[in-house]
């Protein structure tokens, strides 16, 4: 009855995940995510400006950049050097989308704190663990600008962490790895926060339509896999 | 009790839609859709080649490009001259991974149908009816194709049309026109089959966190003005 | 001795021609020109600054983009995604010059006004129909800056319109559709304001060079087409 | 009664023009023209190929670019390094269009002549400085095809020339410089035929619309100076 | 007498230098270097195919791609996502250049090897550390290449590293970190062979001209530092 | 022992060099040198304004832009209408940086000199005649600030000029033209100052990497030659 996953984890296990905080000496805030193959540096710049669209109201912003080296993959991938592929647009903005709804725009003051994904190795999920990632890159650039005295309290509301499930031949898989994730016949990314809530579920059938007792199944894995990158999150931050 | 939506719908009311088949004297397959104030034109165009990375590989392709007019809204945006903005990327992904999943692209042969979305007038909802529309346009095009005796069988396994859901104030609200649109808290675009099964869903807190009780209360929606909108493609379809 | 038009016209009649004014709820100037089968939205946008090139100059501007749908035509062109082709160019500077010739800057003031021309539909004579739809968008938006109050007088100088003529087999004919336009061996624009002066004269010998009297045949079929023009445009705006 | 001309030169006289053949050591037909202060290096170049959409038709092409170097002119203007500008594009199509009018592309064979012509200084009338130049380099490229052999006759119809002509306070005038140029109502670029035809006709009224007898004034003027330039590429390419 | 260096080096002492071979699991070929505090990524693509300008000439290709992280500097700079800058350009050519010199083209057979030096951190010369690594990615890869059969035996002529000098205040010192490079009159890079030779020298005044006694006691530090990388390399490539 | 160049020349000897000053009447300084069939047109702008980042930082700026006209070489080139290509820019560069090494930018005060060398025909050499030229032009333009008035001293420390070495079948070779550049095993470009320091020195191994006395004998070649380009540069600037 049990589906014979390709790195024989059961159904609803996750990758082994590990996140090194403060890798980077430069930037304010960094993070280091490693989720099975898939290894992804999200790096947090504080900016004491905002967008131009911002100006003058009274809040900050912020941002996030997305990108794979070109041999993060088993292919080579061309740079994208005239411009972002619809891809990595759609992701970028996702994963900003995704930092905004957890801090207080306000309480940021007029700054932006930009976050760089790079994703050094890519095995399926680059775009979750990026989230995941993220957050800790950006909740250690808070904590820089609380400690300078910038900041009087976190503008931070509540975590962030993001993962991956799918079908596969009618099963319900948590955190694809590459392989899993180009045979699924559904894709199903889901973004929440640390009282467990959605922000973001972005399901599509890649092959097969899915139900709606199929979602909710999927959904109660996404629901398990982030309660431990929460967990994961906190290690890494308070160690 | 009951929330009072600013064009005096029920909360469970799509707005006034209406599609006019054939409307392009010179596209392969066409329809104008008219989802209250939002007014997309789409054309379907035929062409006896496949993209570069299909060559000779015996299967079709389906894929749309969306855009909008500069003075499609309520201020004028640019030209997107330089390149589609990640927006429109996303929508255009979106647009055609939708038609492509109800189509049987190796019965379609060798063959590419290209549509194009085209946003007269934008009211909210430009994506949704988008997809709503282009099926006609598609479908359409498949109908001279077979009549024409190119192909003997439709490549078209089920219909699809789309729409979106959203939160306002804790009220679940079916078809949000722009002013509701804009202060939502949460705004769902819901893809479905005409047996009633998803290919997309695309939930996004814009304000406020959602839980599962609330996805479900939106997709409840979401299936009813599915079902009304079908019943309308199918009228502009056979009269 | 008659010439055969394809679509049994006689050599000095224009097709049939209709425009809608305030087609679009939105844009602040807005009309509908349908010229045979041509068919172009053209939409004036009132902005309250001007190009960096004219800044406290004292005086405003008039400018115009055009563009036409993948699908206008019998075959579907690429959107220009990356930047404008040479002829679009070339249309839309044309349009601007046309327009700001009968156009008193300095009465208008620090504003610009932006016309957009979007072909839905083309069958030939985009440019020129554009023009003559484009007067009556920026004459409407000129009608709501007077009523508003924002403007005294109307900076517009005269009327402008605009149509085609050429050479087919040593017959000066008047207004041609696409399929004459395509084998005619002179094509010749003609922009004239409301009194009968020339703004442009824009002949081209696409097959054969010509000479003098066939320019004046030419110009003397012009002047008779652009006089009917000016009756529609004033229907239009007057009912 | 006769207008003072900034020059001292008389309403229908050309400035000092001279042509300049076999500049280039390299090129296959080279010409550097001067007229006044206007100075352009045209050069032809002999590609044995056709572009893309005339591959295999038993024809040949003529193409033209067209360029200024930076300090051309009075006031530095930035390269064209992301796109030629709607007026480079305008002229460029303006040169290839005039010079195809004069060449039997099917007698010209599957070859692409590609005449670059650059504005070494510019002080007016470089459109039409750059036709007429052009037309001694696509000449002289024709001869050395035929010298070579490789044609066997001439695949030149008829030359061909270029003038401007204007006007300025109600004078017509011919070959205007560019402070004339900047002053003009009118300004009107006339290409003609070896045999006195017209080729191409823009007229533009900057300020003052004009009207038939003004335009008349204006093309006996530009006869006349184009009779005066055949004889100046006689001479170029005969001595 | 000594000059005080910022991280008390000698002036002939270069920075402690690491090579972790095969940090990639998907590259043909992959060296992490580090450089003290300069990280560099190095990967290597075999592909099956050449450049268009060398289709079916019997030889193969080696070339480059450099690209720093945003943030692997003290402050974020944007992405290259419109086109790499002109120090990118000149550092990748500079890189492919120096590969090639060391590799028989026609022995490498119809395949290209891409080389992708991506800098996860940069603390001054990161294109001398991308030399260095990417001869080992290269070599690595070349390495497989025949352990798999593909080549009978090594193209690879001969080895390829690269370090910097510099003068600062007239002392001539080897490998820079960033503050000193930042300060330095003179910042010179060297390529060499194994055998002690020169493939570039690139010797730039950014303050001082300097003179041949200089320019020769930067060269004697420079073959000393590029020796002990050489060291280095075998280490890495043979443990 | 003597090796037999393609023109005759004796190994240390100079192409045939003249440099024509005020060569545009347009711009601030304007030098038009040619190297034997080498010619480029080199023109100075003074701009009262600098660069975004020095604004407000009490210096001046200096830089270059290089093209070349696409038939200045034996088959044609493409223009660089996209974008510079690598090679084009590490030229400007390498002219921008040659000529601010020589000008103190504060002296200079807050205006910038844009120099623009663009190759009109090129047999090798051209970077290195277009710093020569440069240098003229430029120093012609101060010479003008200078007697205007607007700089009471001159920002030019001291001269610059440059010129290329090779080496071919293990001759070192004085200015190589473009047959001889193509064959050559190294080649280096030298830019010195007036009084015989270094400020660039690129030496490249196209072929055979080189050794140290190689590189000293290519030096004393480049020493003797720029020279006798100082004195032609002064004669130019003096008469």
């Amino acid at each position: 009855m049990s589906f014979k996953r390709i790195d024989d984890r059961s159904n609803d296990q996750i990758r082994p995940t590990k996140i090194t905080p403060n890798y980077s000496p430069y930037a304010e805030g960094s993070a280091f995510i490693e989720v099975g193959n898939t290894k992804v540096l999200c790096n947090a710049t504080v900016e004491d400006k905002v967008p131009f669209f911002l100006r003058n109201k009274g809040q900050g912003w912020v941002t996030a950049e997305y990108a794979m080296l070109p041999r993060a993959t088993h292919t080579r991938s061309n740079r994208e050097t005239m411009r972002p592929s619809g891809r990595t647009m759609e992701i970028q903005r996702l994963i900003g989308r995704s930092l905004r709804t957890v801090v207080d725009l306000k309480a940021l003051g007029e700054r932006q704190i930009f976050i760089d994904c790079d994703v050094i190795q890519a095995d399926g999920g680059t775009r979750t663990a990026s989230i995941t990632g993220a957050y800790v890159a950006l909740a250690l650039a808070v904590r820089k600008l609380m400690s300078n005295g910038v900041l009087k309290r976190s503008p931070i509301l509540t975590e962030v962490a993001a993962i991956s499930v799918g079908m596969i031949a009618k099963n319900p898989l948590l955190d694809l790895c590459y392989e899993e994730d180009s045979e699924a016949d559904v894709d199903m990314n889901v973004v929440c926060t640390g009282d467990g809530n959605f922000i973001e579920i972005q399901g599509t059938a890649e092959q097969e339509p899915f139900n709606r007792d199929q979602m909710n199944a999927m959904l109660d894995l996404a629901d398990k896999g982030i309660g431990q990158l929460f967990a994961i999150q906190r290690y890494a931050m308070n160690g």
